[in-house]
């Protein structure tokens, strides 16, 4: 019989917990499916007698996630402490250093320090895997580390964050606002006391960093991404979008560009035939546009326990089956230096709501402005405010308008420009409303 | 620098030029990824002289795929025949006879002899691997075989053939015909000339196969399959799927019930909100429902040169890479042995349409013999004929007219039991029409 691999787990919260009981559950099926048992032999946490509905008797206890990543009994390493450096990092540097292999779940250490750590891993032979680190469930990163070899990708973009998923579908389908939705999350616990992380958008940003790094043999660049939350986005937004045909959703978006490969992260308007338009709530989403296999498109669990966990589980088996590859598809050294796509000079559709004061010219004036800029209007649609108000001889309120604009393909930059300045002829009594839109 | 994985292919039609082209293309990614380049050294194919826009001077060239299949200077066999025996067949068994691993998109090949290739491959020590047999460029072979070992699956379903899913789509979105809907395939090439093996089901229930076995780790049983395909929908089907919430896929189906593993492939409808209902056109998708992640959905190409070629070329990758897996998972001695879930015990909703004759008592005579067969009905519609006849004094034209039953989950023996009461008691001029109905 073949030794088993020795699987220690730093970590056991709601994922943790359920990496040991499925390890349990799938005992056999897993011995038989790599061909060389799985066994937990010690875990760690900031609380043992919690309750987890685990027999932690059996395991090897260590106050000290470092000390469990240097254990002798251990051959693999999974973390799932969380956080950029601390005791996450301590942890996984002290395992490769210990010559064990690691997963991990934890993205913003990846976002930070994933180069270095995979290098690392390299030098001592061991496997740095973290198919759970993006879009929780699905299996993308072995998608794009193995399934497309055969394939340059064009663009990758995704719903990598079921918080905001689950506001913003919501928010279109109960016309309530942004604040409404998320106490609603908060209160089902989708979203964190401090919403901050999850709703401005830095989440999908350490995710995406991962997936472009993947998709474009880069070195992952995630203090590169262009970041934009959604706390800004109005009831009034999905409904716009609703009627020009789009959905509104929070996307990590990767694409290579002829200056470089651009990563941003922007609430997004999709059209609503897309697959991505129809996820909606806390579910994932990710598709890849490469030159063979045109579009493929995945969609699962973004979080919960049992879902990561899943994750987890496929790398402990990659791992106990022998299979250990390079942590982004290939050898640090051929990762390319990412070469910075800046966001002025996106290019795309842009939706554009003014809000602008009810009288003759504003539009034209606007209009003119957009032309100067050399940006063309796909649409143009001024919606009257509901506010009831005096009208004057003419049947004007006096109350502000919104003006909405689409745009056919144009530079960020461009649109910058022109709503400096729209905004400094006091043609709006409001800072724009800018929604870039992402076609298929 | 290590030597590279030597490649013969045999079969140079779409695909096998396609396989040829980009492995060229992707040279060097390719060596860098999988740490070994990969070289075409030989090709096989009925004519040479036909323009594939390829050199093929390159490589030695075999009239017969057997001797490709046997030469000194093949680490690793493309079959791209096609077919469930003949040439396909012999070169495959040639080339893991002689110690090669072999790559194939034979689905037919596969659904009749899988586990006897996948034994003579594991005895020989060699790769059988499939990516391409189904769904095409999606990595769902790859996806069951190694994303999901922490789960058990429950389920999966799929479009998975592109020729259907296509001309379901056209008569939903036209309400034009069948028959109109193929001639349309056939003239823009997603339509054979004899269409019966895509129309009726069976080269979906041969992926089917496939999948299942992958995903309940049991042995290939293509037999098993329940068939039935696409040509008796009629428009007015997929009206009333849209009326009562529903798409109609052709569906292959496999699931776990008490009575053992169920696989059927038949016309389904499917909630429009879910993933699967919103994949149109010539798209293949696969839902797989598992315990620990839940629902995992992959939406791509089914078919096509390039996309097919794709898939083919991760598999190559990983042998290229050293990783060389259970064709089916699992080494083939620890694969279950069917147990055939029989298609009278299928427990599921049921929508029906019977051609009535307008006259009294008819509906209720229906519903009384779906309820002494203990069938739940969740919804009766009666559609009055558009025929324009003289009516009597009740306002009946005596043209027959269309009663639409949707069933609550009901057993597959209980609604033919019925239907022959129906069909006996003279209470239906047409045969019925029966769809049945995959819920979330």
């Amino acid at each position: 019989m073949i030794e088993p691999l020795r699987v220690g787990v730093a970590g056991l919260g709601t994922v943790g917990a359920a990496v040991v009981r499925i390890l349990a559950r799938q005992d056999n099926a897993l011995a038989e499916r790599c061909g060389r048992p799985i066994r937990v032999t010690a875990v760690s946490a900031r609380e043992r007698k919690k309750d987890r509905g685990l027999e932690l008797s059996r395991y090897a206890w260590f106050e000290d996630a470092t000390e469990l990543a240097r254990s002798r009994d251990v051959d693999c390493v999974i973390e799932l402490i969380g956080g950029s450096d601390g005791a996450a990092n301590a942890t996984v540097e002290t395992a490769i250093a210990s010559g064990k292999h690691v997963v991990t779940a934890n993205k913003a250490l990846l976002a930070a320090r994933g180069l270095r750590l995979a290098r690392a891993a390299e030098e001592r032979g061991v496997a740095l895997s973290f198919e759970a680190a993006a879009a929780g469930g699905i299996p993308v990163i072995k998608t794009l580390r193995e399934a497309l070899h055969g394939n340059a990708v064009w663009r990758i973009y995704g719903i990598l964050n079921g918080t905001c998923n689950y506001i913003l579908s919501r928010m279109e389908q109960e016309g309530l606002s942004f604040a409404e939705c998320l106490t609603d999350a908060q209160r089902l616990g989708y979203a964190e006391a401090d919403p901050t992380f999850d709703v401005e958008g830095f989440d999908t940003a350490h995710k995406l960093s991962i997936l472009t790094s993947l998709a474009f043999g880069t070195e992952i660049d995630a203090e590169a991404i262009y970041v934009e939350g959604i706390s800004k986005i109005a009831p009034l937004d999905l409904k716009m979008a609703d009627e020009l045909g789009y959905r509104i959703k929070l996307l990590g978006v990767a694409e290579r560009t002829k200056s470089g490969v651009e990563q941003r992260v922007h609430p997004t308007m999709v059209p609503k035939s897309s697959s991505i338009a129809q996820v909606m709530g806390v579910t994932n989403a990710v598709t890849i546009d490469a030159d063979a296999v045109r579009e493929l498109t995945l969609i699962g669990p973004g979080a919960g326990g049992d879902a990561t966990a899943s994750a987890v589980i496929a790398d402990i088996a990659d791992i106990a089956s022998g299979t250990i590859r390079p942590p982004f598809g290939r050898p640090t050294a051929r990762l390319e230096k990412p070469q910075r796509a800046p966001m002025q000079r996106h290019e795309g559709g842009y939706y554009i709501r003014l809000t602008v004061p009810d009288r003759p010219r504003v539009a034209a004036g606007v209009a003119t402005h957009m032309g100067d800029e050399d940006i063309s209007l796909e649409s143009i649609v001024q919606k009257r405010s509901d506010v009831a108000a005096t009208k004057d001889r003419h049947g004007r309120s006096g109350a502000p308008v919104s003006l909405v604009l689409v745009t056919y393909a144009a530079a960020e930059s461009a649109i910058r420009s022109a709503l400096d300045k729209i905004e400094r002829d006091g043609l709006t009594s409001e800072p724009p409303q800018v929604v870039r839109i992402e076609r298929e």
